[in-house]
């Protein structure tokens, strides 16, 4: 079994992906969630339920110190007619960044979408100044559909655009 | 005051809007909305709660017959940092299509949001074979910012692509 390892998260997950979940978002420069969200209230807007999934990579399995390191979490984009396209959400905790983490998860992900039949991922919001999310789903072959303009208010740099990205699956 | 009129919805009104909401969505043209939705959950899905708002447009309001032709919800299109954009939907019976009910409620959504004071309105997923409302938005300002292809199975057409489309209002 390969260390770091990806698996379905469980809500025993949860105490340990709540930090850095609420540390990015407090951090407002790469998610719209809501500001006020809690260790309660989050964990229902995180943890999916089919036919969506939550996955965590986590280290140290065979170690008194494992740790998850970051979270995914993925289903249909739109209910009914739309059901047919899927979308992601990625969270990694600060002090694993810049180990490859986000892009373990981002494959993974897109894995699970050929695997699930999906004709394709589309993410519906990527921050535009966020640009180590975008060139990293743009070499997994993504593309900018489109980007609405000011749609985020960037703690940093004030209101940028909202990319709307599309990955083809068929 | 104009008759028809447009106010805001009261639970009263939702028996009247449920007919026309289910043959909309069963029709499978114009919303990737679930197909399962019931009179019971439909409400919830429909019925906007502050900061959001449904109304409705009802004609005969000094007679007997007085009749609910359409309705719309608005609201912020995400919630944090993205709350400055809005975004709505729409439904008009299938009896009083034609005679400018969607222009209507449309404009009245234009009014609010600006009232409210939204930097914009983005609209998620236009389907682009429903070429009166495509039509209809462009004649209001909307742009369209990028289609997402294929990411609705049309009943009648088959795969179809989803409009992003935007009025900036500042």
């Amino acid at each position: 079994m390969t260390d770091p390892a990806i698996r379905p998260a469980t809500d025993d997950d949860w105490p340990q992906i709540w930090p850095f979940f609420d540390v990015t978002v407090q951090a407002g420069e790469t998610y719209a969630f809501p500001l006020d969200l809690t260790v309660e209230t989050g964990r229902a807007w995180w943890m999916e339920r089919p036919p969506g999934l939550t996955v965590v990579l986590e280290e140290g399995l065979s170690t008194p110190a494992r740790r998850v390191l970051g979270s995914a979490k993925m289903g249909p984009n739109r209910p009914g007619l739309g059901d047919h396209v899927g979308t992601a959400s990625f969270m990694v905790a600060p002090e694993a960044r810049g180990r490859g983490v986000g892009r373990r998860l981002a494959e993974h992900v897109v894995q699970w979408h050929r695997e699930q039949g999906f004709a394709g991922i589309q993410f519906n919001a990527v921050v535009e100044t966020n640009t180590a999310a975008v060139r990293l789903w743009e070499s997994l072959g993504f593309e900018i559909i489109g980007t609405v303009p000011g749609a985020f208010r960037s703690r940093e740099h004030g209101p940028v655009g909202l990319h709307v990205m599309y990955l083809p699956l068929t």
